[in-house]
């Protein structure tokens, strides 16, 4: 009988910690929903923490002290990720993706719930070092990549708007160019998203001359934030030199040829 | 040992089967993973759907069959759904949540992943007897949840653009009316987001009069998919009769009273 109801236990733990990638639970939390000692906890994180090491899923972190506790951080690294990066680029590089323009067709993929959800790990493993407060990123097509950065993080998002629209306060603007249409736009961002001295992690789909991604830094600044690093899923190899600094891509796209139909893109490690 | 690796193998199962909800593994996917027998992993299913069952947190549901396999249904009903409610309707509470104009700030929790991954639980379980295939919604709020929707029905997200953009190829465009502004707009859904026939569920943030729901199954229609149903996370009192008929919400807006700063708003069971 008590073997039965550890196993359940330890089931619904895992299932409570997994389905909140980042946050930190007290010990107190689970004891008591469970009704069980924080000693005998303890035991079934080590088993968790093991078994989910020993399947390549993640790790748990303990938190020692006062305001402690335990926390699911869902790494992805060495071939969990490389296989998710190859499998990406493979599918970017099917010929019917090339628009007009020489534009890639990549919607279907960024809206899918269970690829960003791994590209959101990815992005959590590579960049957590910077520990950022907020993840920024403009509408439309990044949000659900950002979106599941920061669910992996466990960070509020924050989304930039094109354009300036009246129903969310006092906001600030400011003037951009974006590096594929080369014209004069605008964005925005409500003054009550970010607090003064936040530290911003900005994310997006995708980076060619870094003209948006400067225009997103610019705004934070605007309203007092730090920024604190870039990540972007794809950045053209060409132009080389981007408006940012530092910035972290996963994929590099080297061509598209609207004639030969051939996408060059492959995963940076 | 074998006792130990049991439950280490559980804790690895329900954290695949969690991280995907409602995603049909074939248990020979695990079968092979593992390197365990058939009949042991379907052991250690009942003993992962007691679990979770026994402390509220879903189930699992066994297909049967060549096709068949088992899933993680993120199922939230009963308490946990009025909770979830209860505390969002508290939120929205806030008399500094008032805009000028009577609107409500609601970007901030709309944007949180924690919070959307339970709301989109509490559509799919609301709304998983309408067998859609596919789920969209409108730029750009409303995003995060539809998309965290998507993920618990484990379905891809399709979004409505505002205007009409070129770089998704070929689109279909038509002119709604928005509740809210009383303006004619243009909204445009790239023909290669839906197959014809697709069965479509509509999600969006807020509903006042239905004219961009409606624009949405127009937009829907004219592509040759099916609109199945429409689920909005708050819907006004007033007007009570939509553009829309038999849509499902979450939260009623009664009132916001700009001068007392009192807001009026209930959880729908």
């Amino acid at each position: 009988m008590e073997k039965v109801r550890r196993i359940e236990r330890v089931v619904a733990l895992t299932k409570l910690l997994v389905d909140m990638p980042s946050r930190l639970f007290p010990l107190s939390y689970f004891s008591e929903r469970f009704g069980t000692a924080k000693s005998t906890l303890s035991e079934d994180m080590v088993t968790i923490k093991q078994a989910l090491q020993q399947f390549g899923l993640g790790t748990l972190e303990t938190v020692a002290g006062a305001a402690g506790g335990v926390r699911f951080l869902p790494r992805r690294e060495g071939e969990r990720e490389q296989a998710v990066l190859q499998e990406l680029a493979f599918r970017l590089k099917e010929p019917e993706r090339i628009i007009a323009g020489g534009f890639l067709y990549m919607t279907d993929l960024l809206f899918q719930p269970a690829l960003m959800a791994q590209i959101g790990e990815v992005f959590m493993t590579r960049l957590a070092h910077l520990r950022p407060d907020y993840i920024m990123t403009v509408e439309t097509k990044g949000i659900p990549l950002a979106f599941m950065t920061a669910r992996a993080f466990d960070l509020p998002l924050v989304i930039v708007r094109q354009g300036s629209k009246v129903t969310e306060g006092p906001s600030v603007s400011i003037n951009y160019v974006s590096g594929s249409t080369r014209r004069i736009q605008t964005m925005s961002l409500p003054k009550r998203a970010l607090p003064v001295g936040a530290r911003v992690l900005l994310i997006d789909d995708f980076m060619k001359a870094g003209g948006t991604a400067k225009g997103m830094a610019d705004l934070a600044m605007e309203v007092g934030a730090e920024v604190v690093g870039t990540g972007v899923l794809i950045a053209t190899a060409e132009p080389q030199r981007k408006l940012v600094e530092g910035y972290t891509s996963l994929l590099m796209l080297h061509e598209v040829d609207e004639w030969s139909k051939k996408i060059d893109i492959r995963p940076i490690e």
